[in-house]
């Protein structure tokens, strides 16, 4: 499909020592997810079944839908205990401004492996640089999601954690897509080429353009970086590839979450094909 | 560069009776944006010129940046009154939760005339069938303009106005987009079909993929639908296409600015070649 050639990669894994690397990225505690909000969010969690469930908050006024319907139907074949509450008692709890009835309170998700991220010869993976606006974060990991990614990295300092805002931005999206955390994204990037991922920032100034990117099909780690400021320098140097999306109008720049809703169905429709 | 051919379409304007139509439409007060917040959309605005700014508040402790020095200098050359004030002051005028140190007051947005922006050769509108989120009514409208729209359709009645939050998610977009209030999206369908162009409604069970719409590059309308609910009964059979965007994951949706943003853009690279 691809016109013109790109340069090499190291073969796939070749310089990947797993023991060795892996233990330079401690298994983090705490990428949060403890407490989920929201109608489709609360659903995929009980849908997904890949962590406990402790507790499931229902308002006694809940607006009847299918939606809530099979949230309850799964809750008791998951043996959730579910607590019927008066509104203001859920209000209370909620963390996001319309939790939509419901609120589950679950065990952490559990922090995917960036190595066997890397490793998967179809590795199609999103990494967060600073983005700190949780719905830009959840709706992120949405589009990551059904574009058919593979796993997220997020550093461990600089971005937030899945708050409930996060986690019902992504709509239940956290439940299915693995997120790895990392201590920065400049040394997870390395790490990605050594395994023979390319490694993709998007940027306003790029010097390709995203829609001729041949190497979607590729082994690939997209990076998007923060609102406003754009991908660090670190980053910036790290990524093989820095795109941009070509603007028509008078307004300079799209929202990350828009540019990674272009970026990562790039990917998907060359893998289509 | 289409394989198939389109079924045939009215010559364009053949059935606009200009007078007529436009009676039917009378121009609407009140599409909003008369409080401006944030530093790009205040930017754009002074930058755009076309209404008044009564009033430009900045914080006294408003950190230095290139966009706010090109604020205050846009200020000066326009003859726009610049008040600097405490920061309290601007927070209890400011209706975001980030005004970044600047709220402008500006004359009202004139509303484009529909039957204008139908006849134009390059016709290329988004419609908003009852989105009322003003996150994604604003991060619409600026994924519109950089995909090279050329104008938005937005129903009186149901959607929300162009509120400070709109305005400051759409990152100074309105200034440029020109915005046509109507009395309903299904009555402007039709006069979009009688003035030629073809209408395109983005959906979960559309019937045509999105990334092989041929006739992204004829004059269009493109419909998106309210988060959660879609396309309303009567949009959807108004429509000459549903299109759907392919998923690949275990969530079944995006997000509507998401999706606008993959359609708007498969739009704007059709026509690029």
């Amino acid at each position: 499909m691809s016109g013109r050639r790109p340069p090499p990669r190291p073969s796939r894994g070749r310089e990947t020592r797993a023991g060795e690397s892996r233990s330079r990225e401690p298994r983090a505690e705490g990428i949060g997810g403890e407490q989920i909000e929201g109608r489709n969010a609360v659903r995929e969690l009980l849908r997904a079944d890949r962590r406990r469930v402790r507790e499931l908050l229902v308002s006694k006024t809940a607006e009847p839908s299918d939606v809530l319907t099979e949230i309850l139907d799964l809750a008791r074949l998951r043996g959730v205990a579910v607590q019927r509450v008066p509104s203001f008692q859920l209000a209370e709890k909620a963390k996001t401004d319309s939790p939509q009835g419901v609120i589950a309170f679950a065990a952490p998700l559990v922090p995917a492996d960036l190595d066997a991220l890397l490793a998967a010869d179809n590795a199609f993976l999103v990494a967060l640089d600073g983005i700190t606006d949780p719905q830009n974060f959840g709706a992120i990991v949405r589009i990551a999601e059904t574009s058919g990614a593979t796993g997220l990295l997020l550093p461990r300092h600089r971005s937030a954690r899945v708050t409930a805002t996060v986690a019902k931005a992504a709509a239940g999206a956290i439940e299915h897509l693995p997120i790895a955390s990392v201590s920065g994204i400049p040394a997870a990037l390395e790490r990605a080429r050594k395994a023979g991922c390319w490694t993709v920032g998007l940027d306003g100034d790029g010097t390709t353009e995203l829609f001729g990117l041949e190497i979607a099909d590729r082994p690939i780690v997209l990076v998007f970086g923060a609102e406003g400021r754009g991908l660090s320098r670190l980053t910036r140097a790290r990524c093989d590839v820095v795109a941009r999306i070509p603007m028509a109008g008078r307004v300079a720049s799209l929202n990350v979450s828009a540019a990674a809703a272009l970026a990562c169905y790039e990917v998907a429709r060359r893998r289509a094909r």
